[in-house]
């Protein structure tokens, strides 16, 4: 075959291949690289699957219309009022994410750094991309005033900024944005016409509902914002994929709705019928599923805590984080000290972390970060144990002193304090 | 908001909607517009989807080793020698077709008629379609000599077709290419340096295997030819939504195939753990997965020629169905007849099926073929009555004859001939 495919490597994939092949060797490797939630599944939810297998015919496109009043009353007790009619699920929500892009014309708008696949999404869909650097308080938003700046560049130069994602919380940061700042950007959004994507699927990760309440773009601006969420992080559940979408209000938001629709049907179908089946019954929040929500939080927010902690005592600039299981630690205050290591930028902190301590992160510049910057995102998801441990750790009051947690805990801490002095 | 969103609608979409309506509205159609195998799910395998339950970590890309193992041996008894490592599992054969369309540069060539999802997904990669008409034996492999004729003027207006899909056997016509054809069409293949697609998900629909040999592109041109496949069709589970690629031997294949992992890791991830491991018991094809593959080629084949016997009593042409649950009449040899009740194309062909007789068809030219054509897709496997009437039906000697498949025959017939005559 002399045909010649384009080599598209996926960051992530690279890395997972280079950590697989270390521990196929027979090192012991810290993973903070893989946002994984990897937890025991429920139960009940285990049966539903099984409860759900006669559910073989394709169905419709955007989901049986049980599924998608579960969902729409998942988004109604949030404070965001939700027909059934305004909801879409599919096998993840990368996909609804991807068709996303395909149906609002027009350019992108990110945050710098940003979840790692809207960009490779926005290639796809030949879309140039704009990243515009977060405010220093935290990530998943853009900082309002650089976002007003960039569109009004970008037209300059013949580009047609017209979508926007947000991630709240946000992933890489694990921070979530304040009822000010989501306000500041609905605002720059309404000015410029932009379409908002917000990618909530973290919104159950809060690690303190009552101390940090989210306020989702969709209450500012409902007749422009589409939500994104799933089972996969909220429920451990990546491997079920389980996806949503939430579109807006109003005619435009059905337009877009369809539109999503008919891509969907001729990129994925819908979403498994036995996976509906599993959906409905887990976005109706009976109590074993309230339950779990908040025990993985909690542990979430415990271990993410943790290596905060490890890394600001290391030296690191790190938002605090508050949802999610992500940490963005920033190294600059340690530039002469890493300098000595040979390490001065992004790539080579990740390698130096990989090679002298067996700590895997995801380099800042892959998440479109300033390649120049000492930043790496760390998921702190994987720590928990093997299955009974996970157990363990998600009904313990204090998960980062149990020992298998601890012990992975004190690597990290050791391999940042090692680096960074 | 503002932002417009073009208005795209499927075709398919907007049938079933309008068939919806009527139903609602008390109406007793005839449904052969859809191409849904529904038919009861095999215990065994709703037993091994609820056992796969606790598979709710990502997992590789590609699938596990394990289904990839198994879907290798799938390939293998059936004459195509096939490791592991060229095989990637996905949500339905869909997202892979798409994918594949995304990976492999250049423009698309597409039989004439040929399955209405190709076209929407090479126009989403912005690739240009160029179509060929089939011979008169067979669908879903292009003339050999027009192909070659339609390469050529495709370059010389500024064209670069690189992708071609078969569908083998094919749907829409029911039909399956001889193995000389198929090496005709492959020898084009070479000389003009294409990418084949095979897309074999009826494969396994072929009504009496003795008879109709399979030639896959990949036996003749092994390092240019992706295949793809799934469960839909062979074994009713279209709402499992579970597909697979093979790819070609050598580097080439190796490249292609990281291409798709990559844009599939961006796309939608994986298939679903607990899909996969009911993937990884189907493929391996234990007594009672086989017997029910025969049973539903037996059944398919059974009523798909007794509605292909109705066209043909009514004066159509129809090229005889051999594998899959569709047939294709053109009532031509009608047309003087049908012009008198203002019938002159595909479009008012199917709506005067739809409107004075009930039966629900997919016009040709929803399917690329000339508009002008009195041609459409009857899809047979949705008559089979309900759960206890379709195990009735797999069992039966004779299926057409049966009281609730035999009544639907029948005004089908009547339907067909009082159009015509």
């Amino acid at each position: 075959m002399n045909i010649m495919v384009p080599n598209r490597t996926s960051a992530n994939l690279a890395l997972n291949q280079l950590v697989d092949e270390r521990v196929a060797a027979g090192e012991l490797l810290v993973h903070l690289a893989f946002g994984e939630a990897r937890l025991p599944v429920l139960p009940e939810l285990a049966q539903r699957l099984a409860a759900g297998a006669s559910r073989a015919a394709y169905g419709p496109v955007a989901g049986d219309h049980g599924v998608r009043a579960a969902v729409a009353g998942y988004f109604g007790r949030r404070g965001i009022p939700t027909v059934a009619d305004q909801v879409v699920v599919a096998p993840g929500s990368k996909p609804l994410l991807m068709a996303l892009q395909f149906a609002v014309p027009g350019d992108v708008l990110l945050p710098q750094p940003a979840w790692n696949t809207y960009a490779p999404q926005a290639e796809l869909a030949h879309k140039k991309v704009y990243r515009v650097p977060i405010p220093a308080e935290c990530g998943g938003v853009p900082e309002p005033g650089a976002l007003q700046e960039t569109i009004r560049k970008a037209r300059v130069t013949g580009g047609n900024p017209r979508l926007l994602v947000l991630t709240l919380p946000d992933n890489p940061t694990g921070t979530l944005a304040s009822p000010e700042l989501v306000r500041a950007v609905c605002a720059v959004a309404e000015a410029e016409d932009l379409l908002v994507v917000s990618d909530e699927i973290y919104r159950d990760v809060v690690h303190d509902p009552v101390a940090t309440p989210v306020l989702s773009p969709a209450e500012v601006i409902p007749d422009r914002v589409v939500i994104t969420s799933g089972l996969s992080k909220s429920l451990g559940l990546g491997g079920w994929r389980i996806g949503v979408a939430r579109f807006p209000t109003g005619a435009g938001g059905e337009r877009l709705r369809d539109s999503v629709v008919s891509i969907a049907s001729e990129m994925w179908s819908t979403l498994a019928g036995p996976m509906q089946h599993v959906a409905e019954h887990a976005f109706a929040e009976p109590p074993e599923v309230t339950e779990r929500l908040a025990a993985c939080a909690r542990l979430h927010g415990a271990v993410a805590r943790a290596v905060h902690g490890t890394a600001v005592a290391a030296g690191a600039s790190c938002r605090p984080p508050v949802g999610g299981f992500y940490v963005y630690p920033d190294f600059e205050p340690r530039r002469a000290q890493l300098a000595g290591r040979g390490i001065t930028d992004s790539a080579s902190l990740a390698e130096a972390l990989l090679r002298d301590f067996g700590i895997v992160v995801l380099a800042g510049h892959l998440l479109g970060d300033d390649p120049q910057a000492l930043r790496f995102k760390a998921a702190t998801s994987l720590l928990y144990g093997d299955r009974q441990q996970q157990l363990e750790a998600l009904h313990s009051d204090d998960p980062a002193q149990l020992p298998h947690v601890a012990s992975q805990l004190d690597r990290i801490a050791a391999g940042f304090e090692a680096l960074a002095s």
